[in-house]
């Protein structure tokens, strides 16, 4: 299952589908990629006795999603959320190249993860210090992006000055059919970094 | 339910057993503190159809105590461990009064807690940077002082050159009661700190 079309990371799915046979690949039908499986907001994902939601969470690019476990008796509580790179730990991902839209990921975040109980644990795409996992109250309160006005997290966000992703021109054509091409011992080598 | 007698800050039993008569207060029966109920490793805490496991984490204090989220069905996954000040995120406790003693820090934090499955949540007493979670995998991963050996985090503790805490004389004795002595306005400010 996939959050997004990555523009720096090679998805595992085509890794995946060759190690266990069968497997299914997911992502929404917003990123224009190839998958076996296309998921809107609103759908519902069930495995076994639990289910995830899926959230729309555009504006890092346009075809994000948040993967949410669900609400109800026998779901886990906390809930967790699956947010990709729409909301990182202390941070969000950038919105720059790929469809991406800062005031979209602002309304994004807001209306479908911080509406979210404060408990509910956010699992990101990223985090390069080691954290692995915060909370919508945590983010809420401490998020150096996410917790200013919508205007000013315009300005941060146009003024990051980030260099353009060494390898989007691999990534991209290779994650729009999720990971299936030819994985050439260059390309795997593209998926660690 | 206490995991540990404080040094720094008033536990909040004596407030919530003001506010909601009939709540019973919890601690270990190692702590050698007042309270209704006492706690020793191995017991189980059972609310609805949840229930909590009690380790023995002394090494803080001699009477620390972490408390784990249940194993098997219905129980929550991940696991959650509510472990006090044993084991912070990124640091532990202070190991040097109140029957501090590092090696035995060392040994339960080690036993109890990082033996438990990788994504099991750690929820910390206390963090200073607005982290209130944290995993197993993380601390086995990145705690600066606990990925240590035995020797180095022994001669890490011992040169910490922390300030004795301020409130101790305060704070001790009222938690040795579980904070219900008199709860002056002042002992009330300390609860705040």
């Amino acid at each position: 299952m996939n959050t997004h079309v990555h523009a720096d990371h090679l998805t595992g799915t085509g890794l995946i589908k060759m190690k266990v046979p069968g497997v299914k690949s997911v992502i929404s039908r917003a990123s224009n990629s190839r998958a076996d499986h296309f998921i809107e907001a609103g759908d519902k994902i069930c495995f076994g006795d639990l289910f995830l939601e899926v959230r729309a969470t555009p504006g890092h690019t346009l075809g994000c999603v948040t993967y949410v476990s669900g609400d109800g008796p026998g779901q886990p509580q906390p809930r967790m959320a699956f947010t990709g790179d729409a909301l990182l730990i202390r941070g969000c991902g950038r919105t720059d190249f790929q469809g991406g839209n800062s005031l979209q990921l602002y309304h994004s975040v807001h209306s479908q993860i911080l509406t979210l109980p404060k408990d509910t644990l956010v699992y990101p795409g990223h985090d390069y210090r080691g954290f692995s996992v915060s909370t919508v109250g945590e983010e809420m309160l401490y998020n150096p992006r996410l917790t200013k006005d919508e205007e000013t997290f315009k300005k941060i966000m146009e003024n990051l000055n980030l260099p353009y992703p060494k390898m989007i021109d691999v990534a991209v054509p290779a994650n729009m059919v999720c990971g299936l091409q030819d994985l050439s011992s260059e390309a795997v080598g593209v998926a660690s970094n």
